[in-house]
């Protein structure tokens, strides 16, 4: 299996990309298409004795920037790492695509050069996040902030496929953020998705889940529109450093709590395991005719080599055919 | 000053009202009146031994409940505590009213008896949420689900004017949330808010704020639609106490952590009182004409006698004679 790798993408690019695919060809037996200027990639390879067994370069003299207007950026950057990535995966040339470059501009891409399925209005991002059950994917996590019933309907049968698919979820269940567990909560739209979910027999539809209970990871997948999803995902994050900055300053007070941050050690390191984004890789994009794998901007090696663990047990476990087979139905 | 105090409202009521009504006597010198059923109250004072200098009962024999539809239950319960207590401040027989009842029954009860302020279209709930900075106050956090352009912006004055008089801040900062600093970002709501906000001369806008930012607690007002709004706050909540139960399951691991405990035990007594929202009263009603103050549902006495507290500081502090004077400007 062949993954196709944007190598330029990302805080980290080169660096860590290419580290990732090292620890990826070594413990997932994968081949890599590693895609950016390859004067920089050689750079960076000797600088870093990144062995490049199991790894092709393929040039791309552009990059596109997190601060490009995604639009523009894939309309004019044609020889940008991640155009050159997206149109080898249209056209074949690997089984899917990790980049940690721009989201606006992977969306665009990967829905102009990849194309969507038939039946799929807009491509959504999943997230998997922990929770105190189990992790749960959540979408769409940001891609559309203005999403119709029939589409946030559309999201919760790729969400399903996918967690069934790449997490081995049996029957996963799928629930709808709202403001209350009556039917007739939430705006008019939540209103008639909610009908929609509840006849749609591609689903396990768990009915609506109000955002306190989100976190103990009840169900698995959890599904709004991307301008509540984007609140949902980045709140979670911001939380989530404010409790462990307050957590790291309590134990860092005097001679005793350092003991104490001793003695719980073990348990804190299990704690951040829980919290830490790296263990689950990236963000699918839903809808696309194609493994896609948004990994964070600031993945680091380990993070790249899930990513594409991630991208493998999409092909593997035939993903895309299976949305396209639960849409038409 | 007196206080209308609705005795029968909230899962611990009358008998954590009625030692919130004690405590706030004892410590604020307000007067309290005390609404509900007689019987019951004058049963729970006996039974707790409570001082009830400085409180009258005032009799009403119904009491809305939780699972009551908002808008019958204010139309047809005209003797329920909370219908009794709304109409006391609507007569000026009161200064301000605290209920830990229904916050929908409240709000439709609030808009129709105390009336909306002239160009006040909805009626907004804030809630004060602690941050690393400092705590900052959320609205509207559930009561309009649906809400354009310019029902942002006059929640975005009301605010202001809230933390201004009420929490002593000296030109308050207000920000819109939003899914990216531009002014582009978010739906076409958010970019036409965003617009009226800038030129709002009642407030101080500090433009969009990611939801990332939110737990720094760097401004003073955040401002969204009560869908939104309701997902901030739970989903705050769930995560707060996620991190809680992690945090103890922590400790309790073994005699080396139990002794951890010991030694952190300050810290996590100031950690927890920031996340107290006890310490902070209850959610203010803005845009309706007179003060009113939802507790939280499971508040205890401390929280009922903050929530007093908040009451009389926007009573001494002409929050709604402000309010009136910003929205008309």
């Amino acid at each position: 299996m062949k993954i196709i790798l944007d190598a330029m993408g990302g805080d980290n690019a080169p660096k860590e990309i290419l580290l990732g695919a090292q620890q990826a060809v070594r413990e997932l037996g994968v081949e890599i298409a590693a895609v950016g200027d390859s004067v920089k990639i050689d750079a960076c390879v000797k600088e870093n004795s990144i062995d490049m067994t199991g790894i092709t370069v393929v040039q791309a003299g552009e990059v596109i920037e997190m601060e490009d207007d995604p639009t523009k950026a894939i309309r004019h950057k044609k020889d940008s790492s991640m155009v050159v990535a997206l149109r080898m995966l249209a056209n074949g040339e690997g089984d899917a695509l990790v980049s940690a470059g721009s989201t606006g501009a992977l969306l665009t891409g990967a829905t102009l050069i990849v194309k969507r399925l038939n039946g799929v209005k807009r491509a959504a991002i999943g997230t998997v996040i922990p929770g105190k059950e189990k992790a749960w994917l959540l979408l769409d996590s940001g891609a559309n902030v203005e999403c119709p019933a029939d589409m946030l309907n559309c999201f919760a049968t790729m969400g399903s496929v996918y967690m069934e698919k790449t997490m081995g979820r049996k029957a996963p269940s799928v629930a709808l953020v709202n403001n209350g567990a009556e039917e007739s909560k939430g705006t008019e739209i939540y209103v008639a998705a909610h009908q929609l979910m509840k006849q749609n027999p591609a689903i396990q539809f768990a009915g609506n889940i109000e955002p306190r209970d989100i976190p103990r990871g009840e169900v698995d997948v959890v599904v709004c529109d991307g301008f509540t999803g984007n609140v949902i995902l980045k709140l979670t994050e911001g939380w989530a450093k404010f409790f462990s900055g307050e957590l790291k300053a309590l134990f860092k007070k005097n001679v005793g709590t350092m003991l104490a941050a001793l003695l719980v050690k073990g348990g804190i390191a299990s704690f951040k395991a829980k919290l830490d984004a790296d263990e689950y890789g990236g963000a699918p994009l839903l809808g696309v005719n194609g493994v896609v794998i948004k990994a964070h901007g600031s993945s680091n090696a380990k993070a790249i080599k899930n990513a594409v663990r991630q991208a493998k047990a999409c092909c593997e476990n035939g993903m895309v055919e299976a949305i396209r087979e639960n849409i038409q139905r």
